[in-house]
């Protein structure tokens, strides 16, 4: 039944030792792809892309349905053509296929044990030659898991993701991840598979990059799998995330209100700064960005209980309640407040840890910043002496910070809207507010550092927070200056 | 043998139905404990901490020495101790062992197939009742990856790493992400291993969170897989990295200058303002942040390249090349610019996407901040018209940006310094970076917005970056405000 009517037949390497069309594979339409097939045309329809084939010819049309309904391998749909269509269009077929491919509509499969599913536009699926008795080993940026039922090996590295059909694929990729002699098939089939279905599994997995042959560069070399992980997530675009259809809905307003509720009884009132009079005394804002800088010294007179009162006021407060005109999302009340942040939604709570002040107890607060008050959680104890003395640990060593800001987030506020982006766009959030803690403190004749990591754990039992609700993400140091 | 000293034997469940001490787990020191045995002391010594035994009894002895140097169930570690120091002794190591486990000390094996390994403090390693026939499903925050030729079974959840040691275990694993029917273990282990290890195998997997028995609360279902790895990896210490006994070297500082060299020879020189006289007119700080404001609308009359280059200098210039005093890290040469980095590394440029700018054609540019000057990239074609677009349609869709200025990261610059949080530090950066950007361009009565999110690839392709050298994490519109 198979016809080969090209020169280089489907399974042989190219001029670059390449294999593109093998029949190693069968290929089918990725799941989401739609065929609409009426009298005189054909319509291939994913979530992002429509094409439109004007009277196909019955070889193609039957093509393009055993992709729809069956998976094939290449030969198989190439001699459908040739019998149906003839020659000629069976040798235009691999260029139609092409470009299927490039779209990421086409998934290749290694049957029974898995499937290979685009996630990425210009999509390249391609097995490079590759010697196959060198030691064959997974890419420590692929990884295996759980996901709505389906056991699902990825890689930030990959432009495919791979869904492992049966136990069998399991076993399989965990022999791959500990390598100890030369790779034989056999042996790594052995017992459990036929060893030519292993031989294409392994060339499934070199294709979509979750085994690498090539050393890494050194610029991969210096990334952490989370890292990069989190970067595909949050900065590419993927084929397998639907458009978004509906408006995203803020349903629980009550568990993440606009500001938390007082955490204790033990209420300190702030000062306030005489903002219009500021406007016009306050250094300029460019005298504040040139003259900015980290200070991790402070004087013997530590920071005063109005100048914390000043600092928060104007860095964090509250400024305005409101509710959007049109509230399509159904958040309720937002609020302004000196910094920017995504969708006003404001995520970010303010604990200053006090070790010096003139006018406040040592012991760790939370800052209400509608009431512009501080609630005190707890006294100075050895828990809050751990985390001045790691902000100190991670500052390079000078003073111990007069107080230690430390800032959390209420995942709850972001998440239902920004979903993937959340915790990114908090990071830059953190960022935001360091920058503006850094100039109004300049102003201030304050020592200001902000700190690059921090341990949320050592926070969340301080504050007894529940860590997947809400949990520190950012350090700040806040001093005197020194004279 | 084995000796039973307590009312509750090992395999009992405790009142509350959980199982603390279980003959299922074979007992061992983690691999990077020390024991050091001298006539009348024994020393038990981890990266963190030091532990000294005063004149242990031989049993006690023996019983550290077996968890050293072998796997030892809790019973037969006891029945030594019962034997050879007595019953009341053998009563005790129970707490002892306990204080063990909750240093994270103690790892727990279901042989041949895996090990648990703690890699947080306060350790726990508790198997809670559950009912067997249930379906048991992988959690979908549970993830495989080869790290170091080794197979380890991670979550974000977890306070442990499972090692797998036979491609059996992952095998096991591979069922558990696919549940259909009822559970039981003798489908389950069938033909692959006995079925009480298989047993002993998923209680491991319980135990450590690996198999998630409640559902999820409403807090935890809102994390996407990639955001809670982030924040665990990022913001929790883990056992199993060792402190660091080495400064960080720069040993690329070639690859990686503090600033790129010249992208093209098309090369745009910019004003520079006048910043003694701007210090004395500008507004005041105080002003700058209590009007600032995201605007998406703009003016008829577009951006000059005067404002353009004024904005750049206030923000982002190269201020000051200097190298530290004592550069311990090979650092060489670093900067000095307007906004705050860590580590004075300056890994972030600028890329202006010009649509409408008087005084400058279309099309994307790189920043050079030392020079002041920008170098085209490119015209304006249909790949950059789809960044525009982008912008646009994240933010509102008023109007198309007139400026917008894409931010990448040059990761060799910070990676080999901040390692693990060095991608989190990046986005901190961003954000301190859109604060100025938002300050500057109010007191310069123009219209600014940062944006959620981008896409890498598209920008990468533009300006033909390596993905892991250089990659845009970050975009900001400017343009004219509308009168």
């Amino acid at each position: 039944m198979a016809v080969y009517p090209f020169e280089r037949k489907p399974n042989e390497p190219d001029a670059n030792g390449i294999l593109i069309m093998s029949d190693s594979f069968t290929l089918s339409f990725r799941p989401d792809i739609n065929l609409i097939t009426e009298s005189e045309r054909v319509i291939l329809r994913s979530p992002q892309h429509s094409l439109t084939l004007e009277n196909p010819r019955s070889g193609l049309r039957t093509a393009l349905e055993k992709l729809k309904y069956s998976s094939q391998t290449f030969s198989q749909l190439q001699a459908v053509i040739a019998e149906l269509d003839g020659i000629e269009d069976s040798l235009n077929f691999e260029f139609e296929l092409h470009k299927l491919i490039s779209l990421g509509w086409i998934s290749h499969s290694v049957l029974p044990l898995a499937t290979a599913i685009a996630i990425a536009e210009n999509y390249e699926f391609v097995v490079p030659a590759f010697d196959e008795e060198q030691p064959l080993m997974l890419s420590r940026f692929a990884f295996l898991r759980q996901e709505k039922q389906q056991f699902v090996l990825e890689s930030p590295l990959s432009q495919a993701k791979v869904i492992l059909l049966d136990w069998r694929a399991t076993a399989l990729i965990g022999k791959l991840a500990e390598v100890d002699s030369p790779f034989s098939f056999l042996t790594f089939a052995d017992g459990l598979i036929d060893a030519e279905i292993a031989r294409s599994f392994v060339q499934l997995l070199v294709a979509t990059k979750m085994i690498q042959l090539a050393p890494e560069s050194k610029a991969l070399a210096e990334w952490q799998f989370h890292n990069l992980l989190f970067h595909r997530q949050t900065r590419l675009q993927r084929l397998d995330e639907p458009p978004k259809s509906k408006i995203p809905q803020f349903e629980d307003s009550e568990r993440s209100h606009f500001v938390k509720s007082p955490m204790s009884d033990l209420v300190i009132s702030l000062d306030k700064p005489k903002l219009e009079a500021l406007a016009k005394t306050d250094i300029s804002l460019t005298q504040a960005i040139e003259s900015r800088q980290s200070i991790r010294e402070y004087g013997d007179q530590p920071i005063t209980l109005h100048q914390l009162g000043e600092f928060l006021y104007r860095c964090a407060r509250v400024k305005e309640v409101y509710t959007f005109e049109e509230d399509l999302m159904n958040v309720g009340e937002v609020t302004k407040r000196p910094y920017p942040c995504g969708g006003a939604l404001y995520e970010l709570e303010i604990y200053p840890v006090i070790n010096r002040c003139q006018g406040l107890d040592s012991g760790v607060y939370h800052y209400q910043p509608l009431a512009h008050r501080l609630h005190q959680l707890t006294e100075l104890n050895p828990d809050v002496e751990a985390l001045l003395y790691n902000a100190w640990k991670a500052t390079g060593q000078q003073d111990i910070p007069q107080v230690l800001l430390i800032v959390t987030a209420r995942f709850g506020r972001l998440f239902w809207k920004y979903h993937g982006i959340g915790y990114g766009l908090i990071l830059k959030h953190i960022g935001v507010l360091y920058q503006t803690f850094y100039l109004v403190a300049t102003a201030m004749k304050l020592a200001p550092t902000a700190i690059g990591a921090g341990n949320s754990e050592q926070f969340g039992k301080i504050a007894h927070l529940n860590e997947h609700e809400e949990s520190s993400v950012g350090e700040f140091m806040l001093g005197s200056l020194k004279q």
